[in-house]
């Protein structure tokens, strides 16, 4: 199967915040839907930071808290 | 392998962009780089409108032009 995890970095790290995804959707404002083979639906607040699909991550970032 | 063919959506059909995509990453002023498992480099201005790994297939598409 070629589905991907995404992971959202936090603090430097790479937090599991999705498994098995199969779909990924930006959406408007600054959403980004995923649903996994399982049919699990999540909504992640933030974009899209790099996605490599031959090792089967795809990494989301929260957008930068203004200062 | 799990790569993806990417396809930019024009005048409602997919035509093929970059295929057996590896790395995929949006960058600043609307533009996402993709790079293929061939080391094929390329990138894209507009935005990704869907992702579905499982059909291998990253559907990109233009910016609307302003009317």
């Amino acid at each position: 199967m070629c589905e991907a995890n995404a992971y959202m970095v936090k603090d430097g790290n790479e937090e599991l915040f999705l498994e098995s995804v199969n779909v990924l959707e930006p959406k408007e404002g600054g959403k980004i839907y995923l649903e996994n083979v399982l049919g699990e639906q999540k909504f992640f607040s933030g974009r899209i930071k790099e996605i490599r699909l031959v090792e089967h991550k795809i990494i989301l970032e929260k957008f930068a808290k203004p200062v």
